[in-house]
C-alpha cells in the first residue's frame, strides 16, 4: 500500500528538480498522478479508462481533480491535501460528456494559477484543459521553443523528470512490489503442479491467474508470456492459445501481476515430460549467465556492463554471441523501463532501481529457455525480490 | 471481434456528422481510437497504460500513429489503411521517454495537416501534441470561443460527437458484446453452484471469474459488486472483502466481464442458505418491477418512463417510492453510459442501444436485492441479449 510518507518524498524529490520561480505543477499521466498522490482509478472498476490530474503548488501542497464517480473508483486511500470533485452523475438526471467533469473540476482551480509561473505534463495534459487554463507564464518542453514569459532553455520537461524520479523506489513502493512478488511466486509454485501433457497453454494461464489472485488475496492482472515452444519451434512468446502441451515441450512462463499499477516480471521455463541433455546443458548455461548478472549488480555499473557479464557464459559456451535480446531493464509502474541492460545502453544503475535479469536462449535442436530473477539495486549490492524455483522439472 | 465493415460504418457516421469543410479529425480518447479503428492496447500486456491517436482524413482515410511496442501489444486486428509506427525500444540502446515516439510519430504527419481545416479531440489530445501540429485552422468546443479560421459555432465537439455515435452498436460490436454475455452467464452458473455459508467474498470472486475466464477461452477483466448484505445492513457494493458467508446472507453479484473494452453488466442475487418470506417478496416484486420496464422497451421511449415503469410496481406494493437508484443505463466501450434510465432524464431510447434494467431494493429487515438483464433496442423492441437464471436459490 502506498503511505503518506512515500507520497511526500515522491513530491519533494519532484519540487527538488524544478527550478525556484515555478510555483505549481501539474501532473496528467495517471501513472504519475498514482506515483505522486495514490490517486489511480481501479481498473478492476466501471470508470476504468476514466483519469484525475494532481496539481501541485510549492506552498498549498497536493489538489487531486476528479468526477465523484472516479474519485469512488480509486485503488487505495488519496494522499493529496485536497480534492475537487466535480460531479458527473446523480443517478437523478442525463449525464454530461464525463470528460467535461473533469474539465470543471480544473476550471475551478484556473483562476489561483493565471500570471504564476508553472509547468504542465504536456504529454498528457489535453489541450482542452491547457485551454481553460488560459495561461501565459506556463512552460514545458514539448516542443523546443520557450513560452511568453519563460526564458528558452528554461521549459520543464515535467513527464520525463517524473519518469527519471521513477527508478528510485520509496518504501511504499518496495512493499507493494513485494506483494506482487509474493501473488508471482504462488503462481510459479501452481504452474509446477498442475503443468503436463495435454493441457492447453491457456489452462495454465487459468491456473497460474488463479494461484496469483488467491495469494494476493484481490483481483490483479496477469499478464505475460504463456507459451510452449519445442526444439524446431523455439521461440513463441505472447498470450496462451488453444495449443495443447506436448511431451517434449518447453513451457516459459514469464509473467507479470500488477497490483495497483506495480508490477513483479520473473520467468521460469518447466519441460512438459522429461528434459533433455541438451536443453538441461541450455539451463545450466543460463543460471551462469544470471550469476554472472548478478555479481556486477551495483550502483554505478553501466547497464552494458551487465549486458556484456550476463552474455559472457553464453558467449564462452559457443552457443550465442551474448542473450539474443536485452539481459533486463527495469520496472515498477511500468514495463520495461530504464535501466535497461543492453549492449549499448546509456543508462548506470542506481540506488533504488528495481530490475530484472532475463537471460534466454533459444535453439533449433534444443528449444527455448528463458529464466529471470527481480531485483532493488542497494548500496552495497542488491537484494533479490523474487523467490521462486528455477529448474525444468 | 470487429471488422472492418464494422469500422468503416462508424467512421462513415462519424463523417456524415462533421461539416464538409472540415478535412480531417484526430481521435486521442483511447476508447474512441479502439470504436473508430479495431487498435487499443491490451490491458493484459506491459505496454497497458500507452496510448495510439487515430487520424481521419476525408480522402486519404484512417492513419493509426504509435509506438513500435504498442502497435505488438494491439488486442486483435487494426482496421485502419496506414500505420505510422515509430521506434520507441530496439533492444540494443537506452529508451527515451515512450510518450515522445507517439509524438515523433504525430510529428511525421503534421506537415500534410497544415493549412487544412480539421478537428480534434480537446480533451485527450495533449497540449505536446496541439503544438507539434502547429495549426491554425484546427476546431474544437471544449472552449466557447471558435479558433482563427474557424467561424464561431463552428468548432467541432469531436469526442462528445464520438460518445453520441456510440449508443448505436453495429453488428461487430454486439457480436463482442455477446461473448461478454456468455462469459458473465457462466459466471452466474458457478455461483450457484459454489455460494455457501463460510465461503467469503473473495472466494466468490476467485470461482466467477475463472469460470468467465474459461467461458471467454482469453483473459478478460471480471469487476462489479461481489457482496454480501443481509436484513440488518442490506446496503453493499464493490469488490469482494474477506467477509465469509453467513446463513440468511443475501449475495448480490452484479457484474461486468470486460472483453476488448467492451463489457457484460448483469445481476442475480442469492440467498446464502434458506431465503425468508421477506426476501421471496422483495424478489418478486422486482421481477414485476423488470417486466413492467421490459414492456416499454422501444425506440422513442422516453428513458424517464422506462425508469416510471419499472418503478410501478415497487410504489404499488408500498416498499418504497421506486427504485432508489437508476432503473438502468446504457453500455458498451463505458459504464454507465446513456441512455440513463433515471427520472429526470432527457434521453430517448433508440435502435441501437444496448442497456440494462436493473431494479433493486434494499430494506432493514428483509436485506438487498437487485437483478438486472441487457437489452439491445430493436426495431420492434428488443432482444434481451443476457441469458442467466434470477433467483434467489
Amino acid at each position: 500500500m502506498f503511505t503518506l510518507e512515500g507520497c511526500r518524498a515522491r513530491r519533494k524529490r519532484l519540487w527538488d528538480c524544478v527550478p525556484e520561480s515555478v510555483e505549481w505543477l501539474l501532473a496528467a499521466d495517471p501513472r504519475h498522478v498514482r506515483y505522486l498522490s495514490g490517486f489511480m482509478v481501479n481498473p478492476f472498476s466501471f470508470s476504468h479508462g476514466e483519469r484525475g490530474w494532481l496539481l501541485l503548488e510549492r506552498e498549498q501542497g497536493a489538489t487531486l481533480l476528479a468526477d465523484n464517480f472516479a474519485i469512488r473508483s480509486a485503488i487505495g486511500e488519496i494522499f493529496a491535501d485536497r480534492e475537487v470533485v466535480e460531479a458527473w452523475y446523480n443517478h437523478q438526471t442525463s449525464v454530461i460528456n464525463r470528460d467535461h467533469a473533469l474539465l470543471a473540476a480544473l476550471n475551478s482551480v484556473a483562476e489561483r494559477l493565471y500570471g504564476r509561473e508553472g509547468a504542465v505534463e504536456a504529454e498528457w495534459l489535453p489541450v482542452g484543459a491547457w485551454e481553460i487554463l488560459g495561461l501565459d507564464r506556463e512552460s514545458h518542453s514539448v516542443t523546443d521553443e520557450g513560452r511568453d514569459g519563460v526564458e528558452p532553455g528554461r521549459a520543464v520537461d515535467l513527464g520525463t523528470l517524473i519518469r527519471g524520479l521513477r527508478r528510485q523506489k520509496e518504501v511504499d513502493e518496495i512493499s507493494l512490489l513485494e506483494m506482487c512478488m509474493r501473488a508471482t511466486e504462488a503462481g510459479h509454485v501452481r504452474a509446477r503442479e498442475v503443468i503436463r501433457q495435454g493441457m492447453s497453454e491457456f489452462d495454465v494461464y487459468c491456473a497460474v491467474q488463479q494461484a496469483a489472485l488467491e495469494a494476493a488475496g484481490r483481483p490483479a492482472i496477469v499478464y505475460g508470456d504463456f507459451r510452449a515452444n519445442n526444439a524446431q519451434m523455439p521461440k513463441a512468446g505472447g498470450l496462451p492459445t488453444g495449443y495443447r502441451l506436448q511431451a517434449g515441450d518447453l513451457f516459459i512462463l514469464d509473467y507479470s501481476v500488477v497490483i495497483d499499477g506495480y508490477r513483479s516480471d520473473f520467468t521460469n521455463t518447466l519441460a512438459v515430460g522429461d528434459a533433455s541433455d541438451e536443453q538441461r546443458m541450455l539451463m545450466s548455461v543460463l543460471q551462469s549467465a544470471m550469476e554472472h548478472g548478478e555479481a556486477v549488480l551495483n550502483p554505478g555499473t553501466p547497464a552494458k556492463e551487465v549486458y556484456a557479464a550476463a552474455s559472457t557464459p553464453i558467449r564462452e559456451s559457443g552457443l550465442g554471441a551474448g542473450i539474443p535480446h536485452h539481459a533486463g531493464h527495469g520496472l515498477g509502474l511500468g514495463h520495461p523501463e530504464p535501466p535497461i541492460l543492453v549492449s549499448e545502453s546509456d543508462d548506470v544503475l542506481m540506488v533504488g532501481d528495481v530490475i530484472t535479469l532475463e537471460p534466454g536462449l533459444y535453439l533449433e535442436g534444443s528449444g527455448g529457455i528463458r529464466i529471470e530473477h527481480n531485483y532493488l539495486i542497494m548500496e552495497d549490492g542488491y537484494q533479490r525480490l523474487s523467490n521462486h524455483t528455477i529448474s525444468l522439472d
